[in-house]
């Protein structure tokens, strides 16, 4: 019978630049009395990854260029926080009263690159960015994580977006390490020998998604999950294979 | 700790139409070992639902319109599923090379109304169109399980689709009742005192997605899950209001 657990880690102290992420998910998983075992998955939250990489900035800091200012003219954004999606962003693919949607650096289709403005230390001034390099970050926490339990996990690091043409937010995968992005059926033959109307299942967003269901929300300071007995495939594929080439988007 | 556990049963027979549903969940959850619960959450296909109430039509007696006949040049495909998906239908949003994407009369925005074509008995030209109202559907399935039991779930129906800008598919939510579709933070601060930039989680579609992960796909033959230890908001809205408005879309 498949059975999978989903375990939410609490009392993950706030992080700060330059802090050792494994290290603190493996002991807060000890304090949590939670095994870490070959074959589990862990997933983060991507905001601790940012911080502890450090990609915090003071938007008091910040110039905003001329193109910044018409955009935040368009989108009533603040010029600043603007400037940084730009650096941020490889296209602005909409720029619209309330919304500012880009791709990234990294090939995510989301609002504002992804930068938060919430639930950062100090002051209102105060962003996150996304990891540098989240599917880095992932094969780096599958690592360190190996090198100081010994175990073989798979890492998600996730965050919170919209989608077009569906209400609400869920957390999707943005950087990964150890387990397929996708369950790929494309031309098998189901049990009556048809070809399957479903193709390819984007398992790592389902992982991001279901582990939202424990972590909840940020303000309720839960920032990493490990799901216990789900049956994956092992592999060294990146979350980016998740964004869709702009060449195949029937939305736009 | 939040944990939840997420159980897929096995053993479900083959649903035919008029099969009572709710006995054979909770039979093969008896079956399986799984006692059902209050606050559990009850997860199904879409798929068996259908079956149930015998949304089986056979293609050979669908006769095309012109207007099926010209979206099947266009589109590529059966004019005589083109037939059946405009009847599901309240407006055809895409159609191109390959592709059939339409709001189905339920509101949803998926390709080819939902239809499927494979895994259902008997020949290829026998198809399964969505529930008739899974919403309803989902209703009377609580009554029916809350009967049987006397225990109160939450029900989700799910089914499997492709996402625009993101690839891959994953399970969302269609029909739903007992927990609210989101978990609503508008308005509130977070641990600083902002205001979230995650606003309302889609948190019956988090549960689809989660529960794919043990239901896995059709072939696999598993098309019930039950998660335990969800720390939902009980609920009667129903899952059409996971379906964004089409004045508030941002890609068309």
């Amino acid at each position: 019978m498949p059975r999978i657990e989903i375990i939410g880690l609490e009392g993950v102290p706030e992080i700060k630049p330059g802090d050792d992420l494994a290290r603190i998910i493996v002991e807060a998983a000890e304090r949590n009395g939670v095994k870490i075992e070959d074959g589990d998955v862990i997933v983060v939250k991507s905001k601790i990854v940012s911080k502890a990489e450090g990609k915090i900035v003071d938007l008091k800091r910040v110039k905003p260029s001329e193109r910044a200012r018409e955009i935040a003219e368009a989108t009533g954004k603040d010029p600043r926080l603007v400037e940084l999606v730009l650096k941020e962003s490889a296209e602005v693919v909409k720029a619209v009263k309330g919304h500012l949607i880009v791709k990234t650096r990294h090939g995510i289709v989301c609002a504002n690159a992804g930068i938060d403005r919430s639930n950062v230390a100090g002051s209102r001034d105060i962003v996150l960015l996304l990891p540098e390099d989240p599917d880095a970050s992932a094969r780096r926490l599958r690592e360190e994580i190996r090198r100081l339990t010994g175990k073989k996990v798979a890492i998600v690091i996730t965050d919170t977006y919209g989608r077009p043409l569906r209400n609400g937010q869920v957390d999707m995968a943005i950087g990964l390490c150890g387990m397929q992005p996708f369950r790929d059926y494309r031309g098998q033959p189901d049990m009556k020998g048809y070809i399957l109307r479903v193709k390819r299942i984007a398992v790592a967003d389902e992982v991001a998604a279901a582990s939202e269901l424990v972590t909840g929300n940020g303000a309720e300071g839960i920032p990493v999950a490990v799901i216990k007995g789900l049956n994956f495939v092992e592999g060294e594929e990146p979350a980016k294979l998740l964004n869709m080439p702009k060449e195949k988007w029937l939305f736009r």
